[in-house]
């Protein structure tokens, strides 16, 4: 019984010293170093490459190594029966909401302008100087939902979406294609959440943002697929979009000649809004494989038809 | 029996509006216009003229427009006997927190510097994209306790420095002159909420920095003149302060010449952390005025002796 780790470009060091800590009796591979592909069962993954599993023939469980499985997902030559973990960590959680707050605050504060002014030392205070935003949050998860609960508690209406309603304290949600339209009359500023799955892939489109009210403000901090980048610049050409903050990109690293960098009205950080701690992740991951050669229960199993 | 405001170079129709919302029958002069000098005996205040409160002898009541009462402190010419009020507003508290917030996370999540990655093209995830924080919070009145309880709810660790000892809950606190090494110790981050007294004037100096972390973070979002301004460009230099956030200056607005408008290092807002809602305000002040006039005890009423 071996745990096969594939994660190329990554450097795992960390892991393996975190692994070593943890269990130092473990039997595990680093892909593509593996004799003995028939004692694989279980593997942990990060962006494999598509079809890898197909040489190990008795892995019943692969582990994402972040919060995210759409790399996993995308590769249809997994078999279905295979289970797929990700990792909720609060160490995650706690990042991710800082970064979204961030965002968020900078524009509730007009630190933007404040910046322009002073590179042209202008004093002017504004005589509100604080943008009233009412925000959306689509993806109500483990992380939009921590979300929406830190900008209540900053005093900022909040309202949520997701594919099945969520019971949040003090949060109007919606949910469902039928509900999209009065969830987005309701706000000026969009924090995109979602998991990337074959129905949320290329979402934030331009009929979808000429669905929003004019001048509204998207954060997408989830995954760069959701979102048509051509659409997003058309949508801010015609006013419906004002302002955009992203972490993720639909290429990673974002291309040089792509129009992002220049524009001035696009915010851009290169995926960092949230890493995952492997202090917290090792653990989890192995006492997953524990539970898969007891045959217990797995944790933070992920449903393979809603894929997230 | 009249109310004398005295705010010039403010625009205050929109007080007036609500003066007259909440009491219709009251009867107010608007310095400098006042005919019966001798029946005001209470004023509302903020940068009034020094010197102007000796024209009113019946006076016994000053409210200053905002949380602040320097502006108040320092007219020596104002008799011992005049009590003095400020605000205190849940408003004003939330959008102070949630300007220091906006600064705190910019620089745990290093914005600043990907701000300059864009301007480059560079796309460079850091290694830590977080920065580890330990912050230090000067003035644990009902502004800096509401900071450090917001900074505690985001993961941060956070200590306290005030004249007497506060208790707060998850916060390590300090007091007192013999403390002060002690609380540096401990942070690399200083966010200043003193008020500004006597005592307080220029307490940012460079001896004081001189007893900081090297590399540590300031953000003064209290009275320009608790920070001697030339001292932190030194302290800058010296390498034991890296970058100030600033939201108040020794003169403000700030003159075009000065060095902070192109210094790198040096964020600049022109005064706009937390501006007094009216809306609040104005109800607190004539409720202030009613009691006077009752002889009832007074609300907000500051301690002449410690000046805040």
């Amino acid at each position: 019984m071996a745990l096969l780790i594939v994660a190329p470009n990554r450097d795992i060091s960390i892991w393996k010293k975190i692994i070593q800590e943890n269990d130092p009796e473990l039997e595990y591979y680093v892909w593509p170093d593996c004799e003995r592909k028939s004692e694989v069962v279980a593997a942990v993954a990060w962006n494999h490459p598509i079809g890898c599993f197909q040489d190990y023939p008795n892995i019943e469980l692969i582990s994402s190594m972040g919060a995210g499985v759409d790399h996993i997902m995308k590769d249809t030559t997994i078999d279905p029966e295979i289970k797929i973990t990700r990792i909720v960590d609060s160490v995650l959680t706690i990042s991710m909401t800082n970064y979204v707050l961030m965002a968020v605050l900078n524009y509730h504060k007009q630190f933007f302008k404040y910046q322009k002014d002073k590179d042209s030392k202008v004093w002017h205070q504004q005589v509100n100087p604080e943008i009233d935003l009412s925000i959306g949050i689509m993806g109500m998860g483990v992380l939009g939902q921590d979300v929406a609960l830190k900008l209540n508690d900053l005093g900022f209406k909040v309202f949520g979406y997701s594919n099945t309603k969520k019971i949040v304290s003090r949060v109007k949600s919606f949910a469902g294609q039928s509900e999209i339209q009065a969830f987005l009359n309701e706000i000026n500023m969009l924090i995109c959440m979602l998991p990337l799955t074959s129905s949320t892939r290329g979402i934030l489109n331009l009929s979808f943002f000429r669905k929003m009210q004019k001048g509204s403000i998207i954060i997408n901090v989830a995954r760069g697929a959701l979102l048509i980048e051509e659409d997003l610049l058309i949508a801010i050409e015609e006013g419906y979009i004002s302002s955009a903050f992203l972490d993720v990109f639909q290429t990673e690293p974002l291309p040089k000649d792509h129009a992002f960098w220049k524009h001035p009205d696009i915010f851009i950080t290169p995926h960092i809004a949230s890493v995952t701690n492997p202090y917290a992740a090792v653990p989890q991951i192995l006492n997953n494989y524990k539970r898969l050669l007891n045959k217990e229960p797995l944790q933070n199993l992920i449903d393979r038809n809603k894929e997230y």
